[in-house]
């Protein structure tokens, strides 16, 4: 592989500290962002879920915001003065109509905001004896998917396509395999598994949509905070290339980690091991693929 | 859990040790089955991909058989001797008219073949500097699900259902969504994976069907020869439970592991984590599910 064919940028995934102090978390994000792009050289960072709240439906209502807001505008704003691609994790979100949503939003390196994602699957579980969890109490779902795409280098023909889930929608197959159709090479996951789920399934789910789809996945936690009493995030937040390895991931602290974004890596292994042409639908019942 | 709920039977997978004496792979085969279920206390056996054969296009016109044929007929004895219900694994078939495929058949424990399933989807992959196999070249591909029941106890109302995939097939996530639509709790994949593809996603591939549909997987592999020169298998046969937790796996040589297949574990993880009910049909579309 010559460097002319890479077509690469850096990720960088902010695995940040969560406090209930609202205004120190967005601030802190913005010190992380500056960090990522200074220092990392990134071109596209990501926030966690919920990293202007602590996770919990007690606590939604309470720090849910408009969209554009107060921590929309100092996300914005970090993204312009950085000059970066930026998903904002995502913030308890209010709408015009009082209804509650797990958004996230992306911004262009000049403020903008490209787009709005909201939690399509709300994390309903309840493992007896370990985690009960509603979302559904509190938020309404989206229903709608967001990708976009993000320019490489100068008169570069193919951009780089990313697409958006946060955290249980990786638990659902077809949301990948859609953004897939899109043309996404990167699918990112702002997340917060758990002490259950995630020694469980977060890695896993992480590289089983990676390599059913032959492209990145990367998912964002926030850090592990035991002390606080409350929802203890798994952090572990990790990039997973689409051979399906863990190129890169962090341990339970705050911290950013890295790494390369090449659509040629995603075309090598989709020539190499081609399942995408070799899917038998003279075999299958298009109509029995949905439950 | 109390014990009267337990709806198990075990599972034993054989990892063979394959050579190029056709005989002699048929005969151990069958002195394996009895040791699995005098000793193990087996209700279903499986044997691994390619059983009576060494693994490779040039081997299978020479290798297949028609079926019914000598190596099912042997392989039907040792059910019907060990009153067991049996997966054999695979063979080269050569049907009618002269075509090969890659096929598996399963057998009752009163030594009546229930069954054939025919590989779907064929190994035909092409890393560069790695590997390099062309299923097609001498195979064809079938294009029937296989998927059976097998009653637990006496007036059981809940038999345990069993799907058949062979190797490759295991890539493609749509085969093993439709075992689980059938009501499937266990999915056989027979296969051998080899150096280059088995470390990178051979157990990852069986967790995360397991894990996406919330079902046991189980996948029998041919034990490891590097000292033949041909197709080294990866080996490390492995059984999944529902929660995509390895229970049993084998290292590289010949073995037998076993596991209880038990229904109410699919229940518990089901109820627990209620991802079949928290589709959103109303947001994906049907057609655009297949590729």
């Amino acid at each position: 592989m010559t460097s002319a064919l890479k077509q690469a940028m850096k990720l960088a995934l902010i695995q940040l500290r969560v406090t209930a102090d609202k205004a120190e978390n967005v601030q802190r994000a913005c010190v992380k962002v500056k960090e990522a792009c200074e220092k990392g050289g990134a071109n596209l960072v990501c926030l966690p879920e919920c990293f202007n709240s602590p996770y919990g439906t007690q606590h939604f209502p309470e720090y849910a915001e408009s969209i554009p807001g107060k921590t929309t505008d100092a996300i914005a704003a970090a993204a312009k003065e950085n000059k970066c691609f930026l998903i904002g994790g995502s913030i308890p979100e209010r709408d015009g109509s009082g209804k509650l949503f797990n958004t996230s939003c992306v911004f262009s390196p000049n403020g903008d905001i490209i787009g709005k994602f909201r939690k399509i699957h709300l994390f309903d579980i309840d493992i007896p004896g370990k985690i009960r969890f509603m979302e559904s109490e509190v938020l309404s779902p989206g229903s709608n998917l967001l990708s976009f795409e993000i320019p490489v280098a100068e008169g570069s023909s193919k951009p780089i396509k990313v697409g958006i889930g946060i955290c249980y929608d990786i638990r659902f197959p077809v949301l990948a395999k859609l953004y897939k159709q899109q043309g996404c090479h990167l699918i990112v996951y702002p997340g917060a598994f758990n002490m259950t789920t995630g020694p469980m399934h977060w890695e896993l789910l992480q590289r089983a949509r990676a390599t059913d789809n032959q492209l990145y996945i990367a998912a964002c936690s926030p850090a592990r905070d035991e002390s606080a009493g409350g929802y203890v995030a798994w952090a572990n937040s990790s990039i997973v290339d689409p051979w399906a390895k863990v190129i890169s991931q962090a341990a339970e602290d705050e911290a950013i980690i890295y790494a390369d974004i090449d659509t040629s890596v995603v075309d090598n292994v989709r020539s190499s091991i081609p399942i995408s042409k070799q899917v038998r639908t003279d075999v299958y019942t298009e109509s029995s693929l949905v439950e």
